[in-house]
């Protein structure tokens, strides 16, 4: 059989502020689309499908839409699980409904063990959990790591596996020797969330969510697909897709990228350069994308997010590769000590190149006449 | 047929503070026994499932758990709508899955009117909806009252009777001539929000939600089921439960009442009795009841709230049957006027009859001599 890989739909995240609604629209119908032309016999979801815990309306009639389209106008089969960023209460309600169409929606740790069978493959679907549920399924009060739990997660899972078929786990959690970008969450700490990958030895192979770089981790056959969409700008540079499996005659597994409705980028440049329209189309820079920039300049500019905000509808942040140029320290002359307001309007003018305007040295007036009558 | 009329669940409410989760269970769990020994057809539910528009997770883990006990385990259908407590959204993930096994949940005004057939009756499921939607809906802007919505709906709903069949509305709305109660929320102002019950003439029966008070409409085929829980003090002396409606031969109601878990009462009396175990005991006061008490004393009563809680753990609120003593005008005395301190523990001790402490004193000195120091 053929299925498709993904995971870390985050639907609901922004990104510095900014809604990502029409871009998870558009990287799920790309999904939907890889998935026709791939002709997959099942979609599988590893966990985050929402970026919250409780979310916003907007998500969940978002997500409602999308494994509707899938599981019942499609008809493909469903394989689901809740990441560390979704409420397993919330997320699960209605599951025993779905059941009846081929839409497996795992939840909670004690559904991780029965096996659902496609063709040649018993995929085993273990929601992310806490340790205390492990605790409590086990009835093991010894269980401290994460790593103890896979571990009898896994002895459990293989006394279900059926000799011959190919063992697919699909799991949401931090694979030891995967790097971490910075848009993932971190739960756990000290070492305790990470899993050994010789763990997963027993099964063919390991869909994966929870780190949003499909390259983070090296390994042919325990695979993080990444998320649809790059949600930092540490991530401009990452492919983003989804992985379409083959299990017949043995694993192979190839990447279908997703296209970003705007892309995210960092920038780097003059200031006179970056708000220059003359510049940027010679250049070839791309002011829809979602975009960081990075100053090369070392004075101060008044006003300069708003001016570069003006050009990248999408500005993310400004950042200086040199930092500012180091301020004369000057020495306060004696009438300057006399009027605080003198001080203040001095200063102004040495940071910004402008003097105070009227209103402006009005509010700096009524201040520092307040601030002298009640000197508490 | 034979079908249970309920409505008004509010599933996370909460009274004075405390939490009815056991009440809301013991409920429901009365209410699947009365199905059981009723051997009804189906079970109708007209709105406010939750008491808010983005539940608590207790709240959404209890209606899953009931939902899937009556559809899923003793397979009785299930007919449900959205009331103005709930988000069309939230609650109506799933809907699409629900279907296959008779669970008929219409949270959007497009639903309403294919009818869903059972034996001999058509029902319609109508949710709470607001204007905006209607005037959406039937493409007029003219729409300015629910009246004329509800006169449109109709309309539409009876284009698809099929004669010779008993016509069922489920709805939830305030129904011109009902009481009202302070338990339920009034959402529109200004009588625009009542429904006219001659416009409910064309169907046989109809399953209403909203009120809280069964009685609250005196009508024998247009009925309140009332909420299953008693939500304020003013519902003490109500009888809560559900509706068992026959529909063969014709339209009949009998009504099953559902125990308190807890009751919910008034009381009033003196404050010497109301503390007294044996005047308790001797008349029979439930002290586990959700409780208002009346104090029938005039003198100010220190702690009291504190004493009446340690005697009524469900304690709710205080008030007094005659008011407060008038407080005797005294004229201030001159020494009192030099000291702030002594005229404020002067009226501490008038007003409670003891004196202040020595740490209540302190903080009064330091309030004073800081409100003395910067008097701005």
């Amino acid at each position: 059989m053929r299925f498709l890989h993904t995971a870390d739909w985050h639907l609901g995240r922004r990104l510095f502020g900014y809604d990502l609604y029409e871009e998870q629209r558009d990287a799920m119908r790309q999904l939907i689309e890889i998935a026709q032309e791939e002709k997959v016999d099942a979609v599988v979801v590893a966990g985050d499908l929402y970026d919250r815990q409780n979310p916003a309306e907007q998500a969940v009639a978002q997500l409602a839409d999308f494994i509707q389209e899938i599981n019942l106008e499609l008809k493909l089969p469903l394989l689901m699980i809740n990441g560390n960023h979704d409420s397993a209460v919330r997320l699960g309600v209605g599951n025993q409904w779905y059941q009846q169409t081929n839409f497996y929606l795992h939840t909670q740790l004690s559904q991780a063990f029965e096996p659902i069978e496609m063709e040649n493959v018993q995929f085993f679907l273990l929601p992310y959990f806490e340790l205390y549920e492990a605790r409590q399924f086990f009835e093991d009060d010894q269980i401290r790591t994460l790593e103890q739990a896979i571990t009898l997660v896994v002895e459990q899972m293989q006394k279900h596996f059926v000799a011959g078929k190919q063992h697919v786990l699909v799991a949401h959690f931090f694979a030891a020797g995967s790097q971490r970008s910075d848009s993932e969450t971190t739960i756990s700490v000290g070492g305790l969330d990470a899993v050994p990958i010789n763990l997963l030895a027993p099964f063919d192979y390991v869909a994966l969510g929870h780190v949003h770089n499909k390259d983070a981790l090296q390994q042919k056959l325990v695979r993080y697909s990444g998320s649809l969409l790059k949600f930092s700008l540490s991530e401009a540079h990452q492919t983003k897709g989804v992985l379409i499996v083959d299990t017949d005659p043995q694993i192979s597994v190839h990447f279908r990228p997703i296209k970003q409705l705007h892309e995210v980028q960092n920038i780097q440049g003059e200031f006179s350069d970056l708000t220059n329209n003359d510049y940027l189309r010679t250049h070839h820079v791309d002011q829809t994308a979602y975009t960081g920039i990075v100053l090369e300049d070392t004075n101060v500019i008044s006003n300069a997010s708003q001016y570069l905000r003006d050009k990248f509808p999408r500005f993310l942040m400004m950042s200086r590769a040199h930092g500012l140029a180091t301020y004369t320290e000057k020495k306060i002359t004696a009438s300057q000590l006399q009027s605080p307001l003198k001080l203040l309007s001095d200063f102004y003018e040495d940071a910004t190149q402008t003097t105070l305007s009227t209103a402006q040295k009005k509010v700096a007036e009524n201040a520092l006449k307040e601030a002298d009558e009640c000197d508490l």
